[in-house]
């Protein structure tokens, strides 16, 4: 497989946002290939019994989260903006994403998606506002209508299949070989793995 | 104040073990003061509906954090033994923590059971383990009765009340200035934070 890693992430996730505008980057100074792999947390999440983000459904560990991000993001560069409601509904975009892979052109799309809903506060269920990412992008428009297909509904699910077959509970997630890392705090750790593989 | 971090650590917490192994060589190195604030997580988990630690409550983040710590664990170059039960039951060591807290001399007890908890899989709530964290930190045996004193149990009670006005949900936090940090993954953020005061 070569030096490989695979970056698990669901939209609405705030720290795969801080994770998916460097992993690009760092991957490529360490000669480490990215496998894009969207998912949703919502079903993840109904099988251990929560109905929101643990970040609504513990109060005292969402305040914390938002500071944390701001303190994160401000070390990155990166603007943030909270998105009204949070979590926000990523099924729509993950649809497009897993389109955008299959043209071999899904790393900007989702990173215009993470900008748009946590750099400018946007609600990326919203068809205009996914546009918008689609063509900044550069990808074509009337691609975007695949993203209700019956073989791209299947194949997010099967996401979520592999992804509940991997043991995750959480994303950002990464994985390299047998390894899994959780959290973009784990991202350099599991990038350094790979880079030895 | 100056340059000065409070590390409030739960002794069944997996992760504090691994701030408390490091804090004090690397707070030194920045000339950063550590206030020791030993508390339960019990109570703070209970408000929030959990009966237990998440890592038993969640499975699948709980096989994780196994594996996460391993891999910690030695790069920091610590032993890890998986204490059973887990979680320990903290309160008598806590109860002890406060009274050598009080003595001046509580970082030498806190490292000697986390040492005998996740470095050896001891039991930390047994009577005769902590009489020899006790010796180890080069404690006064005769000093271990205070810790059944109503003064002790008040003031860790206490600790607990000011956990909750800090807003704190878990193990370890830092609190520096007006921010708080949680988790391993941050004490360097603190630090440097501290540092800067």
């Amino acid at each position: 497989m070569g030096k490989r890693i695979a970056f698990w992430f669901e939209f609405a996730s705030t720290y795969s946002y801080l994770s998916a505008m460097r992993i690009e980057r760092a991957a490529a100074d360490l000669g480490v290939t990215i496998a894009w792999e969207p998912f949703l947390l919502g079903p993840i999440f109904a099988a251990q019994g929560w109905t929101s983000s643990p970040f609504n459904l513990f109060p005292a560990k969402g305040r914390y989260m938002w500071r944390d991000m701001e303190r994160l993001c401000a070390r990155q560069g990166l603007p943030l903006t909270r998105p009204d409601p949070f979590p926000q509904n990523g099924l729509p975009a993950a649809r497009l994403a897993m389109v955008a892979r299959e043209m071999g052109h899904i790393a900007p799309f989702v990173r215009a998606v993470y900008a748009a809903q946590f750099g400018r506060g946007l609600v990326i269920s919203d068809p205009q506002v996914l546009a918008e990412c689609w063509a900044e992008a550069g990808l074509p428009p009337e691609a975007m209508e695949q993203a209700k297909s019956p073989e791209i509904k299947a194949a997010l699910f099967a996401q979520g299949e592999r992804a509940a077959a991997l043991d995750l509970f959480g994303a950002p997630s990464f994985v390299v070989g047998e390894e899994v890392f959780w959290g973009d705090d784990r991202l350099d750790q599991a990038l350094a793995l790979a880079a030895q593989s």
